[in-house]
């Protein structure tokens, strides 16, 4: 590498800066480098790999049209959607000059200083496509020019990414009424990636999501069991978890603004099922019917074995407007304060020490790490703490995490990585910075007597593999 | 410097002990140390400035008496304000002998051990009074007169200060009652130092303030516009931000318990008024009111341009009994748990995307910075977060929000430094204390492989001068 | 010491890798490491030394079985409390092999990297037992082997021990309702250990404590004040607090599930009072009462002098399985989001500022400690902060609690350290990790340039002894 490339991107990179403690470091990341990547929650279409002419299209569309992350900091400083050319709803003209929003990208790559998507993308620029040099307005386009260039060689179709990248298992993220098509394409194609889908229901559990009354009906399809009245989406949804189960699916995943759960009887569920179904069902009733689906999908996690994933705490389409030209997820979706001590107590008295449930638990609100999550999860058997999500899926997002957690709730209760992420190509450096911050934070311990090098190989290997896999049940031990 | 002074007050001070990072630090230090001073929020008297007379009194007057951040300190240990000179609102008796305030506070100095307070302090005493060794009770006097001589000298009158001192801007803090008398004869005499006004209605706005009744009346008086009901409420307060903006404001200041917004009808608005002005609003009236005069200033900043300031969280007077011996702003305001999620959307699906609309938030909760502030900062083009105010205006306040909001809104969604302070003396020292940090944190960034050298070069420029010269409007770019 | 054991518990353990600012930690622990043990607040069992012949029991009684730090960590990956040989309430089976139980905890040792617990174990092992490798599954029964034969030795009976540990003074803590036999046992013993006990009326002051009307028969026995009426109630605490005072007692404490305070009139305190009586009050009877009596425990501590801790924000028995399994305490108690500003308004108002009261607050939400208890206890007089509590009695919580406190409230507005221990053997390794982690964070602001190297000395003895002397009164100045 050049010395121009190690002011770029050095290869002790995120380490800390005394000599010591990076050189135990660097040991330590050389030990997980290498290791292959699990990836049991992320959002990344099958569609990529059931197709085997996929392809990624131009730079920005590998870039910048798909991504919040990355449109959401230019939209910041005034740069509209359109001239991004991110799809309007109504189909309305937005720039389609690919080369115009490249460069509006790369006028713009300043304001990402210090971000963790500045780092992914460097490290993709500079792994994927031999970039050496910060982007700027001047070397745009002939940067651009390099990477459509590679773009469009074979070896950059999905999967042979996909196995370059060294992914174990990747797990996708889809709706209770997915039929799974490209899943079941995967499986019958003969290519070797193991792709497995995760089952997030939210769009018939939670009465307020935008078209609730069609999904139902969807349901009743996907199922062919009428969805009439709450005992029969009670068995539509586990006939679909059971579909899920049998195509691979490991976990399941759900999201919610607040932690609440609390069990109905039969009779009042199916009472505001009658209502949502009705058009009748008010904000309460919602809130209501999800603390309750929040304890029958634990329910059935205990009983099918499926991992229960709940990520909690996000006010979604917080931009109306931007929802309304350009859809959900556009990078308007705000964290809310979040409480998890009393929320969770109806959950955890139940399923919370039953062996067969496991339960990981998402926040977007850091100072519930030490207060709530930690204590609990030293606690409760079935409970492990999520990685650092989306906005915390960074340098001192881990650094935050590992510090305020592991203290009371261990290590060997946390969940190891997820990168989460719609942009596969990002894959390997999301999973590069956690593994660096891993074994930073590791060789600080090690620095300062609190663990011997022995322990910090155990727990960089932990951290950096074993415990995803175990986590999500693909191993019985980290 | 000598060596006791090396160690009363290093040049290599604030920053990290690594030799490398410091080195780095160093290098940037040098590069912002003399830039000129922008200073958007503060609460120096401007009368200071347009009176060629105005003294700074003695030593007592300049460092104890006024300023609540050193008198608070003494009082949590023991020490009447009467004993250190605060006059009390009945004119009753207090310390008269400024040398003996001067004794007790010398005595008391170890207390700000580690306090941004003593680092204030140490920095003015060495560089505007030359002392080079701690303030105990046995050199107390010696110091006393040391710093009394330099009060006594002409070099010390504040516009000779203000030059020495290299500050391109200032502004000031006034309510919308105010005649700007001040700042009118400022204007008039010919001096250069470019003084302005900011437009603070808190008095008028905020129903439940003490006085509210008296100040409306005022606020007739100064506009000419009778203010007897909404209408003319809201046609006095535009006629007051267009004198304030002729007299060269750039800006608005607000100060609210919560963040709450919400538009009323104007009948709503109305009534609440009525009610006000016969003194039977409630508490929940005044809540409303204010919540929709946040809507209502921001409106009026997207048409005249001014810059929104909101300050969020304070209990005022938490003691209510100093508050009736004392006054307001003595030492007892304490912050609340706050959030702004939910409660800044109305405001910002409103005006959030105006270009003419510039909104800078102060939050006194550290919880809100990851969690919603940075969330929202990275998202609307409007908004940009304050640094860090009061009690996080210090070197571990000002490394937490770095590390904390950049990751996420970029450090170009911050609006750079206020030194807020009614302190005049001490804002050098304010500065220089957010110059170090911030090379701090950004030769961080370079050591770790985050931002080569030259993006830190902008970052270090940015953050000490850029940032708050463009957030205010007085430059286009950073 | 060996190499190995270099490994296992470094001399320079838990201090940041800087050489230079290790060096001065270094050098102000060595200052600091053999001052006597101040424990002013911990829940050691009196019994263990009014009674000449207590022993320790078995390695696993010693260790494991009465420590809910550890046992709740082997809980939560799945190992049953009846394994570990914790008793059950209803005399059920348990494991009563305590070298079965010791070999469970071998093995799952691992789960404890990076805890204090390990820290405190650690140093343990090796300072009482001559332990100089880690616990593993294979080296277990020899580790039982080394320990039981210490344990059973003479010089391991509890009063050498505390001769041993150099503890100056040791305070326990006693039901309201308790005779304090084993107080009285020591002093008529001639030994000189100085031993007191702690007001703790928790039990017969928040009416929803399991067995609370048993508790204030009880309470009217050890009193002879026949408890019928809330006036007769506040009598005979007054009358305990005056024995417990008499018996050397310094401090009371209480429990809350938040910090509301708030006075009622003695006529709606009785009526509750009352209800309580005929078992018909209601949750915010209760909690009304709670936020009274804490304004009467202030009255109280006003008039008697004994310093007042209040201990705030702990959902006490999460797990209610476990509860009725195995009683309280048993690790499932879990922090509560929690709020100071407005709640302890009514208390600061009326007694903050009496120079006879003392006000020592803890929190298990550490976003209070920077928003509101630091504000407030750099204001008002009474008000001392506590150290970091339970989860946050570790090498991050001190860290983070001196980062996040004492710019604000300055140091000497802390109050040194409690133990906090149900663990007599663990006494001076938490003593030494608080010392350790004291001197680390200030030899960090002499190498920052913040506090010269006098200063370091005094916060340095401050921290390790003076602090915690003041605060309760057994000294007048740190």
């Amino acid at each position: 590498m050049t010395a121009a490339s190690q002011d770029y991107l050095p290869d002790d990179r995120y380490f800390g800066p005394d000599a010591r403690q990076k050189d135990i470091a660097l040991g330590l990341y050389t030990q997980v480098r290498d290791l292959p990547l699990i990836c049991p929650h992320g959002h990344v279409e099958p569609r990529l790999f059931s197709d085997p002419d996929a392809s990624f299209g131009s730079p920005s569309e590998f870039f910048i049209i798909p991504d919040h992350y990355v449109f959401r900091m230019l939209y910041s400083r005034g740069v509209s959607l359109e001239a991004l050319g991110v799809p309007r709803i109504d189909g309305g003209p937005t720039e389609q000059d690919h080369r115009k929003i490249w460069q509006i990208f790369a006028e713009h790559f300043y304001l990402f200083r210090g971000t963790p998507t500045s780092q992914w993308l460097k490290q993709e620029f500079h792994d994927l496509f031999g970039i050496n040099e910060p982007l700027t307005g001047d070397n745009a386009q002939a940067i651009y020019d390099q990477i459509d260039a590679r773009l469009k060689s074979p070896e950059f179709s999905p999967r042979p990414l996909f196995e370059q990248f060294n992914i174990e298992i990747l797990c996708t993220t889809d709706a209770a009424t997915d039929t799974l098509e490209h899943h079941r394409a995967l499986r019958d194609s003969g290519w070797r990636g193991d792709i497995r889908p995760t089952f997030r229901p939210d769009a018939v559990v939670n009465l307020g999501s935008p078209g609730w009354r069609a999904q139902i009906d969807l349901l009743s399809n996907v199922s062919s069991i009428a969805v009439t009245d709450y005992a029969h989406f009670i068995q539509a949804l586990e006939q679909r978890r059971a579909f899920f189960k049998d195509m691979g699916a490991q976990a399941t995943d759900h999201a919610a603004q607040t932690a609440q759960t609390a069990r109905l009887s039969d009779r009042e569920a199916d009472a505001i099922f009658q209502r949502a179904l009705r058009g009748e069902d008010t904000d309460e009733d919602a809130a209501r019917f999800t603390a309750h689906m929040l304890m029958e999908m634990a329910r059935m996690s205990a009983e099918d074995g499926l991992v229960m994933q709940i990520h909690i705490g996000s006010l979604r389409d917080h931009n109306r407007d931007v929802a309304a030209r350009f859809g959900r997820d556009k990078g308007a979706d705000i964290p809310l304060h979040t409480t998890f001590t009393r929320e969770l107590q109806p959950l955890l008295n139940t399923y919370g020490t039953d062996p067969r449930f496991r339960l990981v638990i998402f926040t977007l609100d850091e100072s519930t790490y030490s207060r709530e999550l930690a204590p609990l999860a030293g606690h409760y058997p079935a409970l492990r703490i999520g990685p650092p999500w989306w906005f915390f899926d960074s340098l001192n997002g881990m650094e935050y995490y590992f510090e305020r957690i592991v203290e009371t709730a261990g290590l060997y209760n946390t969940a190891g990585f997820n990168d989460d992420t719609r942009a596969f190509p990002s894959i390997p450096a999301r999973h590069d910075l956690w593994r660096r911050a891993s074994v930073n934070w590791i060789a600080g311990l090690v620095a300062r007597g609190i663990v011997t090098r022995a322990d910090a190989e155990a727990m960089a290997h932990a951290t950096a593999y074993g415990l995803a896999k175990a986590t999500y049940r693909f191993a019985n031990s980290e």
